[in-house]
């Protein structure tokens, strides 16, 4: 029966999020479960089953015609597994197989976190009407997503707009990922946290070390503090602009959450966000150079919290519009 | 009149070239004129309308119905206009519009050489059966395209794919786009030979200090010559690792022509272009490093000199196809 309801499911290293969502984007019914991130592969997935559990549990499930998951990654969308680095016990694990066994085998959108976020804000919030976007998140990662010639880029494996592994510095630091001078390893919040301190940057009588802290100093004059901003600000625009003389993408939109939350970059915070926003124009002049970049723009993110949960509902909405309900391709390998 | 046969021009600063092209991408006319490239915009659009007068002379012209232009950049698909960097008489030059009129008409279909070059890989080369592919040239300058989700994506503007000016070195180099250490800056022939001669490297008895050059140099073993190579690769894999990692291309096709013509990276001649490829295969293990693009491989173009026209024709074909023929639409603006 076509509708436009459908569930979905934000994947974290620390939380396990599900709603309904409607075909405008309203959230109808919640739940969520901690992740037992530390446990092995079939106890988060129970987690997981749990909160599908609530939203099969309430009337509106009937109507539910497809179910979309925004995961951290990697995820491979193509066989249908993640393998998220802060969830050790799920490696290649398929995911979309379990979730629709789960679902009453309703079809099943896979993307990475990222990519979900960037629906969601091109759906709903600051990327609305612009045909070509880069989404990111800065916050213990950097993470991203594109939408080109007016629709999302998952890319074949759902992974597309990995702005935080590119390298903007060939030669720099070693990045976790292997390869050096990621946008992730200069910009992220532990990154601009650690480069204070080891510039000299102290941190106030509580003790808070995190990237909020040292904003907090940045606004109050602090160099070493503005230092380190400026530094993630730089490596920010250089990654922004390589995006856009990729993809000619004409606006940049930046979350933030979890180490930065609300006090560095969140949408809210217009005041605090121009710790890194400010020199993040500045820097953009200087990378962003040839003429088809140059109408380029930043912009803080709107969509908040439920970015995930209403991206992966945007990217079900999308993958499974209602000509093909009931074509329920199989879930792997789709 | 509905027929798969289009008219072609590849616009650069030497040498402007036309032809007719068919459904298969075969020439079947050719034309050709040097480029005044030194002289005032309308003597510079003389030359282009002289090619264009051979091509609309020949018997099969009644039957083009659409003209695509491959031109260097930067151009601005969507105003009609290009500014090629060495045709200094054309800037912001409406030729869309121009060549419409000398084209009786005809639609007309505008991308950036790299843009061109991706087409015809795609069409008929070394990208051909790939959904996302990166084709680059290495040459005097470093330029490229993408195909994405098995189709062309020329962006809004026509310069998608603009690999040679992403920085990979935030704090390298000053770059004449007015960034620091972008690709080109690095990878680029006079680049290559340039750093080769800081670095000590003596060119032989017949002078030549072209990127060419220091290959056969580094082919016979000389640790400068191989250590510029090395460089150069260093940065032509972070910069394809980068756009693997934002979009997902599963293969970078790289061509030369111009300065590193043939004796270095030219299709035909593997054995040469190894001085290349070896370096810049190792170097992407480095920074190709996410699950999703560890499959990513590099292979050399096929398309040779004629890769400009045939992928000008791939372009106006896409843009034009049958269903469109007749359907006028503005020169500017479309």
């Amino acid at each position: 029966m076509p509708t436009d309801l459908v569930a979905a499911l934000d994947i974290g290293g620390t939380k396990i999020a599900g709603a309904l969502v409607d075909g405008q984007g309203r959230i109808l019914l919640r739940a969520q479960r901690p992740t037992p991130a530390r446990e092995d592969g079939d106890t988060v997935m129970r987690a997981v089953e749990e909160v599908i559990g609530e939203l099969t549990a309430g009337e509106p499930w009937g109507e539910v015609r497809a179910v979309g998951i925004g995961s951290a990654g990697p995820v491979d969308a193509s066989a249908g597994t993640v393998s998220p680095v802060n969830v050790p016990g799920w490696r290649g694990y398929p995911l979309v197989e379990r979730v629709r066994a789960a679902a009453g085998g309703r079809p099943v959108e896979l993307v990475g976190d990222g990519v979900a976020m960037t629906a969601a804000e091109h759906w709903q919030g600051a990327a609305r009407g612009h045909d070509n976007a880069l989404c990111m998140v800065v916050s213990t990662g950097v993470g991203g997503g594109l939408i080109l010639d007016g629709a999302l880029h998952p890319g074949p494996t759902g992974n597309a707009g990995h702005i935080g592994h590119i390298s903007v510095d060939l030669d720099g630091d070693p990045c976790p990922c292997g390869a050096r001078g990621c946008v992730e390893r200069i910009a992220s919040g532990p990154n601009i946290a650690r480069r204070a301190l080891e510039a000299g940057w102290l941190p106030g009588p509580d003790g808070d070390t995190s990237a909020a802290a040292v904003a907090l100093a940045a606004r109050a004059g602090d160099p070493v503090a503005i230092a380190s901003f400026e530094r993630a600000a730089q490596a920010l625009a250089a990654g922004i602009a390589a995006t856009a003389t990729l993809v000619e993408i004409d606006i940049a939109v930046i979350g933030g959450g979890g180490a930065m939350a609300g006090a560095v970059i969140g949408g809210g915070v217009a005041m605090a966000g121009e710790v890194l926003f400010a020199p993040l124009r500045r820097a953009l002049r200087d990378y962003a150079t040839l003429s088809f970049v140059s109408r380029l723009t930043v912009a803080p993110a709107l969509m908040g919290t439920d970015a995930g949960l209403v991206g992966a509902a945007a990217a079900a909405l999308r993958a499974y519009p209602d000509a093909t309900v009931g074509r329920l391709r199989p879930a792997v390998n789709r």
